[in-house]
């Protein structure tokens, strides 16, 4: 497997090319930091779009909802679905709003979804889907009852191209703007996980585990 | 106008339809926090989203670009682009992964997009996006000038449809679950601007503006 996803027209970056990149590492680590993923894909007739919980194994996005649930019978039906993961991190606060702009990280892929099925299969893409939003959580939980696994509808999304695209800068003014006197720079965005609240019936003594305590603060 | 959008057979919510809102103003409220919304729309017969700004003015809401860029290209060619703005207020960690889920706010809107023409319309618009982002902003930069503003692709789309989605909860779990001696809660996620970081060319004693300043720490 090559370093970098195929360049084609699905996957091209025309606007802003110069922050484009192909790097498979760079797409992972994107996908790896979000948790939120937003799908879209056909609904009688009209493109759609969903926002879904995830998780990564190698290069298979796994998505999951009811069994029943209209997006998990919409995806399971589609040829093609088109995610996109994207992490604002900040406003540039340029000397005109030409030149304003965000700082993002972003990821689009693409590929066929793909209906998992069997017990053993499913558990393994859904702890894969836990694992991304509450790392360490699935291993300390009682395991799934058969009904639950049933009642989950699992799709398989393998990545068959992807782009991603970063913008980590400051102002790039017109150069007889920055004579203008007025301020500018970056407004740093943030999306941080908390501090945890227990619910009213933890038993008594018990307290977070090590794995639950450490996703405490992260930041995405 | 009604206070509510009309359900039918596009913005029905059908999965957990009790956390379902079509009052207009919840739909306002949170399209007003968000800064990002995923645009699903058609690209050589496939569904893709794209990440964009925004700003709404009453039922409309408007989008840009660069005026070549191929999203411009595919939204004014469109008859219905589909669009979700999700907040993620939270990690809901129940004593199952069956009940674990996510706490959110969450918008979907169609409607058809037009592309504006007319440089009075557009400035319009782009200041609406703008104070969307940087509230306050477009007062104190210099005007635009004419070639930008021709370099700017401009949409509006008049919201047709539109559902809201809210989860604020705690673990809702399975009773005899409760007696498991395991820690449950929620684990808070948030979104909020942070502190401004000037350039390295403001000029000497140029400071922010109270407007500016006030972007700080916002929650999103």
């Amino acid at each position: 497997m090559t370093d970098s996803y195929p360049i084609d027209q699905q996957n091209k970056l025309r606007q802003l090319a110069e922050k484009a990149d192909y790097d498979r590492r760079t797409v992972h680590e994107i996908l790896d930091a979000g948790i939120m993923v937003h799908a879209a894909f056909m609904q009688d007739g009209q493109p759609i779009v969903v926002p879904m919980i995830y998780g990564r194994d190698g290069e298979t996005l796994f998505l999951h909802g009811a069994r029943k649930a209209r997006v998990i019978k919409l995806l399971k039906e589609t040829d093609s679905v088109c995610m996109n993961v994207t992490l604002l991190d900040g406003i540039v606060l340029a000397r005109s709003t030409f030149n304003s702009s965000m700082n993002y990280r972003s990821v689009t892929v693409f590929g066929k979804p793909e209906l998992i099925e069997g017990n053993e299969q499913k558990l393994q893409a859904m702890k894969i889907i836990s694992e991304n939003t509450m790392p360490g959580r699935w291993d300390e939980l009682r395991e799934s009852h058969e009904r639950e696994i049933k009642m989950t509808g699992v799709i398989a999304v393998k990545i068959e191209s992807a782009s991603a695209k970063i913008s980590s800068a400051v102002p790039d003014d017109d150069e007889e703007d920055y004579e203008i006197p007025i301020w500018a720079g970056v407004l740093p965005l943030t999306t941080r996980l908390g501090t945890l609240q227990s619910d009213d019936r933890v038993l008594a003594g018990i307290e977070p585990s090590a794995a639950v305590q450490a996703m405490q603060n992260r930041k995405l």
